[in-house]
């Protein structure tokens, strides 16, 4: 009880269409059941992500990430969810919190009914897509836990077939790397991101020390076709097993000059957003990186991967920094991925829940209901 | 209990890897859930259903359909399951029975690994897509009733959705065609087989008696590409709704150059069996007819739709003459297609199952967990 009145002193509560604040008594469980039974109670709060190490793209650094935790609550259950907003993405605790304020979900009374509701969430506003994730996810636990099975259960999924995760090694001097390769022991694939002028250097730096798989993130880093085959040639001599996002998204076509040419997988991850990008993305990479935060939740990432699989597409699933609710939910599809890099909640000093769990580098799932976690 | 003695002593029993017949004994409950709990017990037996009216196609007759009713149990629940073999479709009692008899499940032992099962049961042979759906729809219907949840609602469906069903009146007299419209008078929509030298009279005649939608079916029947652009403006002006399969399915050219053509949808049936055909089918048809029978079952039909609404193709649901076992199964993908031919149920005279109803002519789910069945 104590947890939820913090919770709702901090943020918003949505019960039909009404936002209320500081209205815990209300929430009584004894009382709630009366006089909302069957109706759903959306709550939300912000939170920051502290990052054990300052994180670096080809073009930002950072030391914390903005989340809002969400609640779908419906008859006595509640599903937890959440929004990751990485800044160069455009969400923003503000927005979130703006966008979730909207939601008004008392014309619906049952929480299966989600193309339904997950498409209202979606026509509210264009955009928004880790605010419409932070719901997704939330109803699926939700639903997941009236069925009291897990998501990768009720997808038909073997738990067993889960990739390993990659480790993500940021842009760093060679001393650094050094230091966090080392580190990084238990994993069996790791991830580099690259794209500046030093990328042969870090490549060669790690391959000085390990010749694991490495899967190497350009970020759109690349500007010159010829220059990023010459590099997927010379990175495939070195081990590496797929370049993702070599070249601006909008140069479509050299894109697909370099898929049709690199000796490994090219994978679309700022190119692939959500179900529409998939189709576009169809021979222009030889697969996509599925996000929540990119694609809206759950649902629609379960449609796109079964799409890029139709389309004889790989399938790799991402995931941005998140505490381990968000990577929880992702790692339900990662039965079905080629490669997960879901390294999100290993990355930051103040999870907030329980859930999926990295064991010797791969994704280990466990038989907790809806997306699997629990509250520390 | 004497049904399910009855249900053994005409058929087989599968059990792990061995077949057994008139084990009755074994089978009584209270040994059953010591000696093999957590195991899949796959039964199955031959059936005949009398069709109400002789039916005939462009290309055949008959007033019978043969299929085989399957059950498979696990843990003392039992999910249904049917296989429907129209003659023109290559498969038999003989062949679904020998089909059957190959499984072996013994190596499984969680129903919820359905793309492991089913994939296990789909590369045993190639084809036999009706005997493999038989399987498929009883692991969904198990699946179901262990989370006490109709497919509809665990794959987030809304039930008020569901379109109108389509009636099929085949080729033949004015006078028979006359009294067989009078008799479908609560369905919103027909469907007629044309593809013969009489389309024109047929439709001239339903128009005589009714201005309801009508689809119209050409079986592949019409060979001019020029002829056939030329009756759908003419079935344009009818109020015909769209053409189902005009041309035959090798004749892609011709049939994506009626599609970008003709006034109304045309609809791929014969060219899209399995999710395979989806993409090809892209630009060729307009949408395409899923049939569990073709497809497999409920897992890759459920598929195809998500394939089919990525790709911004109409989605039909059809099927052959079946029990409400099948008919039920594929009605639970309904609040997702556009059109539904859902009436071989109707069609025959000693139905076993009792399932989704047609109320004033639409589709009708109801709430019974799993495809939403009951034996009579």
């Amino acid at each position: 009880m104590s947890n939820r009145r913090d919770f709702i002193k901090t943020a918003g509560v949505l019960t039909g269409a009404s936002i209320l604040f500081n209205t815990a008594p209300l929430l009584a469980n004894e009382n709630f059941k009366k006089t909302a039974k069957g109706k759903f109670k959306l709550r939300f709060r912000p939170y920051t992500l502290n990052l054990k190490h300052v994180f670096t793209l080809s073009t930002s650094s950072r030391s914390t990430t903005p989340v809002v935790l969400t609640e779908l609550e419906y008859d006595g259950i509640i599903g937890y969810g959440e929004a990751s907003m990485p800044p160069y993405l455009g969400e923003s605790h503000e927005s979130v919190l703006k966008f979730l304020s909207k939601i008004d979900l008392s014309s619906f009374d049952d929480p299966f009914e989600m193309e339904n509701i997950l498409g209202y969430v979606d026509q509210i506003e264009t955009g928004n897509k880790a605010a419409k994730a932070s719901v997704d996810i939330a109803l699926h636990d939700l639903v997941g836990k009236i069925m009291k099975q897990p998501w990768y259960k009720i997808w038909g999924y073997d738990p067993s077939k889960t990739p390993s995760t990659s480790f993500t090694i940021g842009i760093d001097t060679p001393e650094v790397i050094r230091q966090k390769v080392k580190e990084t022991d238990i994993y069996k694939i790791l991830k580099v991101k690259l794209g500046r002028d030093t990328d042969k250097m870090m490549i060669e730096t790690i391959r000085q020390i390990t010749d694991k798989p490495i899967c190497v993130d350009i970020n759109q880093g690349w500007t010159d076709k010829q220059f990023a085959l010459d590099m997927a040639f010379w990175l495939h001599e070195r081990g590496i097993v797929f370049i993702e996002q070599a070249m601006p998204k909008e140069r479509i076509d050299d894109n697909a000059w370099l898929t049709e040419r690199s000796p490994i997988p090219t994978i679309g991850d700022e190119a692939v957003q959500r179900l529409d990008d998939v189709l576009k993305a169809h021979k222009v990479y030889s697969g996509i990186n599925i996000k929540l935060m990119k694609c809206t939740g759950m649902r629609e990432a379960h449609k796109m991967v079964t799409l890029a699989k139709a389309l004889g597409m790989k399938v790799m699933i991402g995931c941005m920094t998140e505490t381990s609710c968000a990577i929880s939910a992702a790692s339900q599809l990662s039965p079905m991925a080629d490669w997960a890099d879901l390294d999100g909640a290993l990355l930051i000093s103040n999870d907030v829940y329980k859930g999926m769990e990295v064991h010797n580098g791969k994704v280990t799932l466990n038989t907790l209901p809806g997306i699997g976690v629990r509250k520390i």
